[in-house]
C-alpha cells in the first residue's frame, strides 16, 4: 500500500486488488442493509469508482456481487481455523478463535444478518454457505485434534461447539461486545475442553484425545 | 373421545378439538413438503374432512393455517421446558429435555426445515417465531436455576447451550436418530452443568449456583 492511500478513488489498483476492493465495500453496505436495499451506484460511491467499473468487474450485476461478497465472506471465516498442526491444542484453537473474533468483530451487522436470516434474500443458497462454513470448521477442528476418523459422539461434541461459538458471537454483538474478546476467547476454549470432558466418558475415542490433552499440558 | 374415534372423518368434534386436527394434519404435511406444495385439498384430505371445513376454520387460506400450525408447534416446544420448580435441578431438566426430544422424534422433517429455514417462506417471521422458542426456553432455564436477575456471562451460556442443543437435535436426526433418545438427553445435561462450572470459574452469580447445585447432589 502507498501513502497515497487515503484517496482510494485515484490508485491504480491490480484486477486483484480492485476486485477486492469493490467486495469489501459491497459486504460493508450488505452488513447494514438488505441486499434488495442495496444498489450498485451504492457499491460504486462507496468504493468511489464509477458504475461502469463495478459492471465491468460484476456483468452479472447486484446478484453477482452479492454473491461474490458473500463467498468472500465464507472464504475468510474459513481460514481462520486453518492453524498449522503443531504445538499444543489449547494455544492453537486460541489463535483460530482470536481471527474468527476479530472476523466478528469486524464485520458485527453483516455477521449478524447473515446468520439470522433476516434481510437476505436467497435465503437457501446462504444457508448453504454458511452450512459450508461450519462444516470446514469442524474439519479444521477434527484436524487439530489429530483425528481421522470421528465417531458420531466426537463429531456431535465438535459441532455443538461451533454452533455455541456461532451462538456467542451473535449473543456478543447484540450486548455491546462484552466480555472483552480475551475473555470470550478463553472462556470458548475452556468450554471446549469441558465439552470434550463430558464426552470422554461416553466415548472411548474422546477418552484417549482428553488423556493426552492433559498429558500435554 | 368417543369409541368411534377409528373413523375421524364422521366424529362430531368439537371447535377446539376440529382446531387441533386441522393444525395436526397441516404439521404432518408441513413436516415433509414446503409450504407452497401443500394445498388446502391435502390438509382437508389429511384430516379427513371437506375442503369447506377447513376454509371454515382457517378463512385467511393457507398462509393463515401455516402460520397456526407454526404457532402451534411453537406452543408445544415452548411448553416442554415448563417443568414445576422444585426438587432438584437435573432430573427437572432431565424432564424437560425427555419432552423436547420426544416432539424432535415426532415432528422430525418439520423440526429440521423449520430450524434450518430451507423450505419455509416467511422466512423472516419463521425466524421470530424460532427465536420466541428459543427466548421462552431460556426464560424457563434461568427459573430453573432460580435465578431472577441473570448477569450477561449467565445468561449467555444458557443460551449457547440451547443454540447447543438445537444443533445436537438436527444433528441426531441426520444421524438415524442416534444416540437413544436417554443417552443423548443424559449427555446434554452433563454438557449444561460442565458449561456451568466453566462459567463459575469467572463469574460469581454461576459459582454460587454450581456449588448450591453440589450441596443438593
Amino acid at each position: 500500500m502507498t501513502p497515497q492511500a487515503s484517496t482510494p478513488a485515484y490508485r491504480r489498483l491490480s484486477v486483484t486488488e480492485r476486485r477486492r476492493q469493490l467486495l469489501e465495500a459491497a459486504l460493508s453496505l450488505f452488513a447494514h442493509r438488505a441486499p434488495e436495499e442495496v444498489s450498485l451506484d451504492d457499491v460504486a460511491e462507496a468504493a468511489g469508482v464509477s458504475r461502469p467499473l463495478v459492471y465491468r468487474y460484476f456483468p452479472g450485476g447486484k446478484q453477482q456481487l452479492y454473491e461474490a461478497a458473500l463467498g468472500s465472506a465464507a472464504e475468510e471465516l474459513r481460514q481462520c481455523f486453518d492453524e498449522p498442526r503443531q504445538g499444543e491444542l489449547v494455544p492453537r484453537l486460541t489463535r483460530a478463535l482470536d481471527r474468527y473474533l476479530a472476523f466478528v468483530d469486524e464485520h458485527d451487522a453483516g455477521f449478524s444478518a447473515l446468520l439470522q436470516g433476516g434481510s437476505v434474500v436467497e435465503t437457501s443458497r446462504t444457508t448453504a454457505i454458511v452450512d459450508g462454513v461450519r462444516r470446514a470448521a469442524a474439519e479444521h477442528i477434527l484436524g487439530h485434534l489429530g483425528v481421522t476418523d470421528p465417531g458420531p459422539r466426537l463429531r456431535m461434541t465438535v459441532r455443538m461447539w461451533i454452533t455455541a461459538v456461532e451462538a456467542a458471537s451473535l449473543i456478543w454483538l447484540d450486548e455491546d461486545k462484552q466480555p472483552p474478546t480475551v475473555e470470550l476467547r478463553d472462556w470458548l476454549v475452556e468450554q471446549f475442553v469441558a465439552l470434550l470432558s463430558v464426552t470422554a466418558v461416553r466415548d472411548p475415542q474422546t477418552a484417549a484425545l482428553v488423556a493426552g490433552l492433559s498429558a500435554d499440558g
